[in-house]
């Protein structure tokens, strides 16, 4: 159960209005690593856990916070449409450079769709989609993929801060700078833990029986390209971080297959195919079979 | 420049026809963490990487690995389409229960659109999409975001893998599952290696500098659920994996802030309001203004 | 800022797995009219109103609740996959028919990506996406939204009660027809007393002049059918709701325009043209011009 | 079955070129809430209704028009696009900033996909979708869709017409106004004729049997925020609009369960648990069993 | 402009209801392939179009009967699911495999959201969408894009023909083949006529300078695969069929370049690079400009 | 299987940054008709194919070589980024016009998403999608597909070509030009040899029993729309290219059928029906059906 409070986590508000700054905002609300996505991705998880404690409440909590944090650059992306020229013919003049660039480089369904308000998109304009969200049941790898959502999330929020000079947005970029450190950190140590408690390791997952795959490629590194640089890693020799092998180093594949040859499918899928009596076929046999049906 | 062999990584031949099962397979070709994804992930890395060397030819061997992993998923599906029973009325009675149960379980467009062919979709037929993909440019958020793609995929294959007991598709799923455990080792040797290079260290981007954050709020747990147990987990209390702070709990945000009051926008826009002058003005002045425009 | 609590408004546990339903359930969770939708949809009117107050008080609160009917049902297509056969060989013979036909009827992706749990997605698998929700900052236009979001929420609601026998389910789908039910009269009644407060009336926009919309097809029925019958509706004839006029039937447009001629674009978009000159061109000026470039 | 007149309803001129204007003009083309949806929705009402008669050929008859909308739109954007500046070198000098602001502000794909031509895409690009679409069998519900539309589609052309000082364009604007208008009109009038026939009524679906539903809560407001003013509204106290209830006012919910405890599933899905006897299993039982496999 | 008649251009009525093939007919109707991409297309084309007369006509005339062919389809789906077992659980019971295996197969949403209605989706439940259609102003690609979506639809249209033994459904099916027989022709003749009239020639856009292309390799087969038989195809030797060539065949490219340095850009993009001077800055001048920033 | 090289089949290095190209080259990148279509396209064709030999072979080598057409747009698109103002604000301050202006024109995601980097995109920003594929294992509707995609992305190059003077840039257009004329003739040629070998032919597919579609509407013209210049084509009179027929022109459908009455459905879907024993029933049996239910 979600309860509402009408206060926000840290003040939201910026110096002036900046419809081009607007739309870039849109990104760390509702892009592929955007609040929305974290909040949802954080609750899905919870949702499906098949454990109690800790970890669910974890989840549960964060989840909660991060849905504060889309009301935050919501409320935020608002006021920087509030006063800006938007298209609007009167007050800005169309045809002034400077205020053509600004439609240039706003979010124009700002304008016309939401009536100088925020919307569910990225600084593209594309709707935030389900599919950003990783939710598995195997918190391993779940919290990996948490730990990476924060890193491309404060990423994207550095990157941000200096394409402004606001203080009202830098303050705000700021806080959120530090949770996603908080963040970071956090979903680092939860998977540290989990691993320390035996409940899960590498690889994911960890209990789905070893002997079963072809041990003999679990820790070959086998090149495709023609660099060489890659066989100095130490990916490439030593001891495997889930403590059960050693790195090789291979050149391409260390097994391979004959490609099998093409499907011959039922005449009835119309594919095309060479073989003498399906071509026969075409002006007899199976010509007749597809007649008579 | 890509090269193609006509050959396999590995076999790829299933026992018999399964239309079902070709289904349940395209989630690892064509699904959010299917081949597709990691083969284009991994190159689109290295196209976007500003380091030389090994961390590149790293990132261009195993995206050409990947590519040849859609193909024997794409060669198995074709193969376990090519006898199967799809629907077509006279092979195979169409109210025959176990007619009916394949065709319910199947992806149809693998029989109306591709003709028994394998499709660019997941197991429910949605399209892949590069939305799926991460490239950003920092190496340990990309080398993080690898790593979960490997679990979150081999995670698909091992369940995966129960849902058959055909010999030769477990066969080329045990392969897969190696070659996962490869990958998900090698993904984190490289981010273990990379934060000893000191080029890049958590939080990502580290060379952010950490003084522009709200530096009171970085290692804060802030608990916005109702549980307690998340208090007892390593993220709460205790140092923080970067190296720089020390974990706090509390119940609750540590800042508030009152929310905005709603934006006032250009009456062209629309949008409703009570400010009695708008109202007035409905009637009156900007009624006026519109008029005249 | 948004808070949880680790209760649900209603219980949620069904009283055998049921992975068909599952799937169904999925509709009025991640649908285009399910409960994210709804619950987002609430948040950004609020955050995009320009009105204080109690209409803005009214958004964020139904919001909150819808969220935690996100949840209800996340929690219950948990339960429901639980125990449920979804594939997997050993527990389920894999062609026994009854379990080819939950195979065949279910959400795979469940199994597979979710490990039985819920997704953010419709009952055919499609990603929810953030184009399903509308927030245009005229708030009769949206309670209209929202009135309809609720109507055709109930209307899944309702049909999904039938199809189910399992007491749980239907005591939560009870719950949820009788909260949709408060909220189709509360969009409505917000809707009405909008109306009487003169901020807001028919047509939406109500303060755009009306004197500068081509007033001689503003309230006639232009027929572009040969269906005879529309002619006998209360909108063919009478005053209009909106107060400003009464209503006629026509047969057809009562203006028509001339089909402008094509258009005729730079040679160098390359379009298909019959132009002498360009034709001309292509061996002659333009092509030199081309050529010199 | 559809014919095609080689004229329009309205004429479709602009007095000169304007690229940017012409990318946003493709919202009432092909947005959510454009001209291809309103056409398409009322036929697939229409294909979808189970009555016979006015309410048939109302949808059928304003589909038809609609489809004429779309045209109209397509024709003028073609010519905004016919002689402006698409970012071509030699005609126009690429850094010249005026030029460079339209590049900025046009949709590139005008120019690059269709050669200086229309899109059926929305103003930033977004493809049509047909998820954009409600026809649920259900008039009342689709009605009060349809207004809606109407409302939103409204909204978007009167913000587009203050973006232009173009008379060809501000008068083929008017004109579109006005059959919006007469459209919010006849779907409001469609909806209360529909329901004074006693065919459908609030809530929709009305002939579900209400005492089916948890009556104590259908006429609840439930406050999930901690705003106080929505209390105030006519949605707080009084007569419901169904005519079968009285609005009462609560804070919070009246109804709470405990939180389920997480579910418990198969192993072999490699989830993450803390039972005991899973952990157990992983080094024992269910190891074996796996390996058994 | 479009009118609509209430007839159909041939009858659809099936001989009884079959929910899992109007699931399948889906596919005709919305998907990739489907005629509402036909008709949308050809429509979209003829706006774009930059030449008036026969071709335009041609255009504006099959898109509307495509739009036709769109009701018939809708309609047949409609009566398809109208006395069909949907999974409503007292009419049919659930569990009797034959209807578990009618739900298991059908569309779920043509009874959740549509009420047993048509929906503008494909046969795996994707929305249609706005990408699948190809309109670029130039008719000779576009006319070959029209050849290839009639033998697509065509081709389904044939496989589905055999996935039933419905009298009524085959007949209209064999009318629809009947016009997509007309349609290939038809565009076929088209692109013909186009090339005959010397508007418009391979390679598309013909009257782009030739000599501006690198012409050493304009007709050179370069072979990236290992198979050695593409050397027999007359695409390896020979003239032509542009008229300006002679086809010649060679193992790989006949041009390279290096690939060049991964690229070094500004730090507060926070990529990972080794370069010393970046490495020394992080911890000294950029990062004291960053701090001072 | 395939093998990576760290060349590129072409140099890619542009004279300059220029940050609003790049957004437009992304279209031949990942558009529609990009170089991640062509390419994916061609090895599911190959993979789905059901004919070994000389089509499978060119199937999977172009496939190859267009997979480094990917690649040497996205270094280029690379290094267009390098150095070019991304909004970043020190360096180049924010409110230059011209500044201004490439933000306006950019891809903002570029800057914010990738750190300077390509993206899997269309120019707008669209992600790319499998949905752009065509494999349907008829050869000859694949080759025609093939050759469109090879006509439309020439366009896109040629008017691209014409986008910019940095001779870099269109040194790489004026290859992947010259590629585009190989590979139109390449597939033109294809599909000739195809039916020249008897194997498929017009109409696609060319052994579904003729008699079998309604021949007496195969090689007729319908015209739907007033225009009459159609009926001057060749596709109105005279012989068909399949060979086995004679245009002829009509007015309108030659044949009609009544529209059927709506359906009538349970009425536990909950549409909208005037039955009058559907209303009694409301109040009466179904009523008491559903409320005993």
């Amino acid at each position: 159960m979600f309860f509402h409070k009408q206060e926000l986590q840290f003040k939201s508000t910026p110096d002036q209005p900046d419809a081009v700054y607007a739309r870039k905002l849109q990104e760390v609300l509702g892009g592929q690593y955007g609040e929305i996505t974290v909040a949802l991705q954080y609750e899905f998880q919870a949702w499906n856990t098949h454990i109690p404690g800790k970890y669910r409440d974890l989840l549960f909590g964060i989840g909660a916070e991060e849905m504060g944090h889309v009301e935050m650059l919501a409320v935020m992306i608002a006021q920087l449409l509030e006063k800006a020229p938007l298209g609007i013919t009167e007050d800005a003049v169309q045809n002034d450079p400077t205020v053509a660039a600004v439609v240039g480089g706003m979010d124009v369904q700002h304008a016309i769709v939401a009536g100088a308000g925020a919307r569910p998109v990225d600084s593209n304009g594309n709707p935030w989609q389900g599919s950003y969200i990783t939710a598995s049941g195997n918190l391993l790898a779940d919290f990996t993929a948490n730990a990476n959502a924060e890193m491309q999330g404060r990423l994207a929020v550095a990157r941000l801060y200096h394409m402004t000079d606001d203080h009202g947005v830098r303050d705000l970029l700021s806080f959120l700078l530090a949770r996603d450190t908080m963040h970071q950190n956090q979903w680092t140590t939860a998977a540290l833990e989990l691993q320390a408690s035996g409940m899960e390791q590498l690889p994911v997952p960890s209990n789905f029986p070893l002997k079963k795959e072809h041990r003999e490629v679990s820790y070959q590194y086998l090149n495709f390209s023609d660099g060489k640089a890659a066989s100095e890693g130490s990916w490439a020799s030593g001891p495997t971080p889930d403590g059960h092998g050693e790195f090789t180093y291979h050149d391409g594949p260390t097994t391979t297959a004959p490609m099998p040859p093409p499907t011959r499918v039922d005449a009835r899928y119309y594919g095309t195919t060479d073989l003498p009596n399906i071509v026969e076929k075409t002006a007899g046999a199976v010509q007749d079979k597809l007649n008579k049906e």
